[in-house]
């Protein structure tokens, strides 16, 4: 697993710039900024952390954040880990209009994928990944992935009212078929929210995963908890355990049989 | 597996401002400083070192150090790699009054358990984590888990008596079932410390492990030495090895049907 | 996994010595550079990146980068993540002369497979692992690695015309024997490129893998994404399932045997 | 995996102190070097990127430099990634006498098994570690580990002659059992070495390996191709194939039946 600290020169370079933005263009305002919680760099934060877990490898995945009526997009078949904010599109979320077109880079393909989720789900930030937890989920499952009875539940909201799973529910994740093309995802992915109207995530198969919150950071512990969770479903299945078969009426009554 | 390294300028930030804290509050006083061995700032870097070990993921797991009367604790619902020390509770071991609180945080849930390893086990620090080998583990063994004959045995202190273990006893550590919210688990933890009074660890079943100790780097050596056994034992079990069987009265007597 | 972030102090020294690199000879002035993407740099900044992902242990693997004639090639037998621009060999594109020679250090044996990636595929810079993934593939493949369907696909080019493979594509990595050297496996390559004429990557059977791209950037993509799909296949085949099956005529239609 | 680039503030007061030790007693001296290289802090460093690789969890694990009659070891009981140039002992290689004696640590257990792989083998670094790749190995084979026919084999020297094993050869690393006490290891490692002069590595059953080389670097390099091999093997034996079966007279002949 790759640790990016050094990052490049570049970035350091980026960072100077950043401190004296005086003859910077309207348009690279909109992602030059010193303090460390700009969309633009958080975005560049998150985007090495996801690379080192393996999640964006290649120029795989994406992520954006909307800022007011600022909808902050990577661009398409940037290497994640390398990217600057200088790289970022900005669009107005009212009308999609381009307000910032980085020089040398194509629009993200997942960008009606991430409006989808700002409009249908009133969600602030979007997350998608390659992880190969969500790759391998759904090629074990047809169309939900289940998981019951796990403490690290907790961390996902229930959705249909304020708070959160507790440990005793059973979190589903609806499966959707991928398609040839990135963009033609936001039909499915459309109806998928309609039937589920309170799920925080979506697995395309043999794909990926897409995860959305009110705010990036809710994004990111919701995607840090359902890959956790999708990951040790696969150990479970590994030793014979199905991850989503109830404990009982009883507290903590499992099939003895899977006991030593 | 995610790098930190490059923390956040948040931390610099903070970093400064615990360098000049003139104008600090008596309450902001209780954790800022300038020595890294101070117990909030090592709550902070361990909480870092926690999230690159996938132990603390989302907002997982939970840590507390007591020094002298005054007990730190990690506040609720905090991504653990982007903790501060002004992020920090503290409280008085004695009466368990609340000498600092954060802004915008609640107190942990694990507090009524850290609390318990304090009084009951003697310990000035105890560490929580969502650790997968941990949860596997609990999805194994009914009421306790058992491992003998391995090196890494002997990071851990026998209780009963002073000193370690040696190569040729075995670990013990006890399970108990999850409850709906981890302040339950306050009871059975009592319970369970008066079944095994000598024991550093308890799992909770589809939960995680509780490690404490004399001071944090004991709970840290502990917390690290069971975590390799519990991996070591996941991948005994995929080779059909029992993590617990005796190698018999001469060394080193292992059934030769598991050799090649 | 590790991490080399805080490097040695040796590349301190090497960096400090390229600011001012007044007295270096022209030999020299071939690697040294302040600029981060200057290939020397380029490499060593990509070589501690592999020996993160435990590609290169050892001293195993290899790099090369082709700059307008100018050939930079790691030596043979040097821990690529303490690796220094000054370890570096250079040769002309052309006639395979010897511009820079380090000292202490031989020429890679990898050295005529990296010109024949130059030369029968037009590449501009070729990566050598020794991956785990790859290894493992090639034991448990004859000829050819496929693997159908799966969104990373869509990282790694067509070769036989422009654009990238499609989803419903099948990515085709050809396997050649193992030699006693390295450089043993000139002929080989050159035989299976003419065979696979499309192909961006090779798998050296019991060994590791060659991939080759347009510029660095490009070989590294096209590596990670590979690596990426030969991971994911092992996994796949742990759970039973073929990663070149073909998911029909109907989009995601699979085999429901294999789901829960 | 953790990382731990950021180190402990003391650490840096410890270069700190390092720059001017005009101070320092003639003990200090001998572990305070503001180079690199110089062996306290060569072993320093490589506890670090040891612990990153789980091969020193806990307390785990030591490891020791010889430079010319200055034998250098970590001390017992240390966090491996946490330790400082003054924390190590110096001995004298000729009598054993202790040249520097840390303040609150005692001397490894490991010593006299480091001198045993000075005075044996003519090592001057000698490198132990808890490698759960090491422990799994020794559960699964009895008194020797092979492996053949892996590309990463010509890492190991061949002893008996100058040069590397080659690719046809294969690699053998004798077992022994594990004692109660690591000091006891110092006879069965003995009499294993007279067995088997020529190895480079010692797998010690339930415990971890030793790994020695003509020099830091060389054992460092063993040590990691030796752990990439014992992987490598469990990973072969996942999928059921024998990490020592010829691959007969013609290159690269292999069961056709582990194919797909």
């Amino acid at each position: 697993m790759a640790c990016n600290c050094t990052g490049g020169a570049e970035k350091q370079q980026q960072a100077l710039s950043t401190s004296s933005p005086s003859s910077a263009s309207p348009e690279d305002l909109l992602v030059l900024s010193s303090d460390p919680l700009h969309p633009a760099n958080v975005i560049c934060e998150l985007c090495q952390l996801f690379y080192d877990n393996e999640w964006v490898t290649g120029t795989g995945g994406g992520i954006s954040i909307k800022d007011g009526t600022n909808v902050y997009i990577a661009p398409s078949g940037v290497q994640k880990e390398r990217m600057k904010p200088t790289d970022l599109f900005v669009l107005n979320y009212d009308d999609s209009v381009v307000l910032r077109r980085p020089l040398n880079f194509k629009p993200s393909a997942c960008t009606p994928l991430f409006f989808t989720a700002y409009k249908l789900q009133n969600a602030s930030a979007c997350i998608h990944t390659h992880s190969q937890n969500a790759v391998m989920i759904s090629l074990l499952y047809s169309n939900e992935f289940k998981i019951a009875n796990i403490e690290q539940i907790k961390a996902i909201p229930k959705g249909y009212e304020p708070g959160y799973l507790s440990y005793f529910d059973t979190l589903t994740i609806p499966i959707i078929e991928n398609t040839a093309h990135e963009e033609e995802l936001e039909v499915p992915m459309h109806e998928i929210i309609k039937k589920y109207p309170h799920t925080r995530a979506l697995i395309v198969r043999r794909h990926g995963i897409y995860v959305w919150g009110e705010n990036i950071w809710k994004a990111k512990i919701y995607n840090e908890a359902i890959d956790y969770l999708l990951g040790l479903a696969l150990k479970m299945k590994q030793f014979g355990i199905k991850p989503d078969s109830p404990i009982g009426s009883e507290k903590g009554q499992v099939d003895p049989k899977i006991y030593d």
